[in-house]
């Protein structure tokens, strides 16, 4: 199995096997929703380098589906009223993000429940589960994602989806200490500029889990799935 | 208020008020301790650069101390029996890191329960507060910071201390996803190399918070207690 | 006011001040759906002492919205494929209540998300929240029920609703367990029975907050309401 | 196996299998320390029917000790300066509970960090664990219990200790809601007085586990690892 650590290609041949079994296994696909990925200008908070990533993850998905690996949707959603963070404490990203990119005009509609801005971009089959309470950062909080990992019975999860160096790596850092073992896809994240997003990978692969290119990961959960296939026919 | 984005300084004169009232602000200092600073070939989990601010460190919250901007330091500590980690579910960068840096001798004994590598480097005086049950890489999970920070009615925390790119960076991200405004002293923190600490500020100051020199904090600090307190005495 | 403590009616002048201040408190309406209440035999959780106390909830919130204070309506909600409880790790009361009540037909069905089994029985105004991510006995867990309280700033919460010996009972202690202050409205919760509505309320009032009758804590409020009004007026 | 369902034994044939194999359990005793249950007029929270269980707990933690079960020693320690407490926002049984027993002289002394009164008057075996940061009622919050659990790949909770009504109940609620089974041992928890143990007990017979008599327990436990044990040998 091939892993990227800090930037560089490495070989692994063993000690890692225990982040391979799809059976154990589970996708968080990030916020690929159209309140980062529309093409509008009223695009609440544009995160338009992850729309290359849409067809891939899909594809993606599809393989992991029928490898029987559960995928899971994490969007942001925030209450109309704005009691959740404008009208509430506001989200950090709001005052500081402005500071390096200018006004973000649609910004205040981001996230906003039952509005047009939290459609998935990305497939939802209807044996994919949705976790929906996403306010911040973390695909972890203040969701129910731990409680259902855990009724899964999972103990790996792969990422992929939106902000490298930002959800993406949050929900990284919140997976491991939760003791779960984390991948990230680096052919399906995206951040925001070439650098942070090796940067954020570099952080994961030192200090966080194992960084791949999905095909290399789909590749070994087909090989041993056969297996454990034939396994069972004998 | 000098800030800096994306290593960029900025001259704020606005929007940032609310950052800088030493009442309701905290520091929290983080692994200054001899596990990952003591220059014996035995330190279980060096991280060398961070010796170099060991002595700003102190100099920093001796002037905080004297506004009474109170001190949490944080540190890891396991269970003696390794069953937090070794024994039980292993921290990833057990795993991770040495993919990279190569074997790192004495790991086990990192952050061992009453062992000399959990003494801290930098000075704790009296009034300070400590926090000891982080077992990874966040200062509030499985720890009681967040409980502590509620009760002490703080809003904003300072970080300072080790591995900008790791615990300091996820520490970010957690106390920004719990609504607590952060800063981070850039001058009083280390990570792995200075790319990976270049792009951790420009994560935190791009998503999460404020990067500043700690000079220009204590400058402001100072100025607004002392504006405080000639407004007590009229 | 007068509070209960242990069953027994207090006045109390003095030192609870701080529970009183209505523009520091939210309502959490706690499980007020058809899966409790519905008359039907088909009810998956039937809880229907708790149907008496419809009105009487209704005619609270209603008080309280016109006194500017929020109501929060959380309920159990359960993805459709079984995954968070009966196909994941069961739900203990699954297992243990039926030993005291005997099978209960159908609850499987219990709380399924886009079953009528979620829909509120009590009153939704629009500018009332939802939390909706309950899935065991706490409210708090693992919802976003403590990030909606902290972004409101809101200190105290009153509860009502369902299963006193069970949910709100959990809830309450969750609730002080995080610093908030807990009045249990006696007239407006209901439990298994006579005997554990009275224990549960008689724990609350020893070891968490305060138990009240609704009309007296709506007397309060509006009494504290016209004084800070006069104030302002002044 | 016989177990109680609010208050009447029920010889259970099947179904609760999986609440009985010793190797995924473990222990969690809950503040029996000095500050309950020192016969001194001086001691801050006195809670002395608990006195009874001193010995019980002792043998029943020695027989679990040979059997492999884990033990875990809960106790509250509060920061000496009282930030977390009295100094901060004071935990509510302070102001409540006095209202039924009248003042508690010494309360402000209760688990107080390097006093006596955090002392284990239970025997802690070198091999037992200890969890400290218990500052309210629930051992899960705000310490490491969860992530130690977790760790150990625990998946079953006995708990014995003190107040059956408060913590030990509040802790068999967090310990359902996060999925793991929850044995309470009747003879060895002890509460307010009579009724509310009883009623302690119900609850968490109808809503959150099981209610066993600790001799039963062990025998079960035994039985199973000697059958364990005969298996392995042929």
């Amino acid at each position: 199995m091939r892993i990227y650590v800090y930037g560089k290609p490495q070989d692994i041949v063993s000690g890692f096997d225990d982040y391979l079994d799809p059976a154990r296994t589970a996708i968080v696909s990030i916020d690929m929703h159209r309140g980062h990925l529309d093409p509008s200008p009223d695009c609440p908070c544009p995160a338009p380098r992850a729309r290359d990533i849409v067809v891939p993850i899909d594809a993606f998905h599809d393989r992991a589906r029928a490898l029987g690996v559960p995928i899971i949707h994490v969007r942001s959603v925030l209450r109309r009223s704005g009691v959740d963070d404008i009208k509430g404490i506001s989200a950090a990203w709001r005052r500081t993000f402005p500071l390096y990119v200018g006004a973000i005009p649609n910004s205040d509609a981001h996230a906003i429940e039952g509005s047009p801005w939290t459609e998935f971009v990305t497939r939802v089959a209807p044996e994919d589960m949705l976790v929906e309470t996403k306010k911040r950062l973390s695909a972890f909080y203040p969701t129910d994602l731990d409680f259902l990992l855990r009724n899964m019975r999972v103990e790996t999860i792969v990422l992929d989806g939106g902000f490298t160096d930002c959800c993406v790596l949050n929900t990284a850092f919140d997976a491991s200490n939760h003791n779960y073992r984390v991948i990230v896809a680096r052919d399906l994240v995206r951040g925001t500029d070439d650098p942070l997003e090796a940067a954020a990978l570099a952080m994961v692969s030192l200090h966080i889990g194992v960084v791949v290119d999905s095909a290399d990961l789909l590749a070994e959960w087909e090989t041993r799935k056969a297996s454990q296939e034939r396994a069972a026919v004998r």
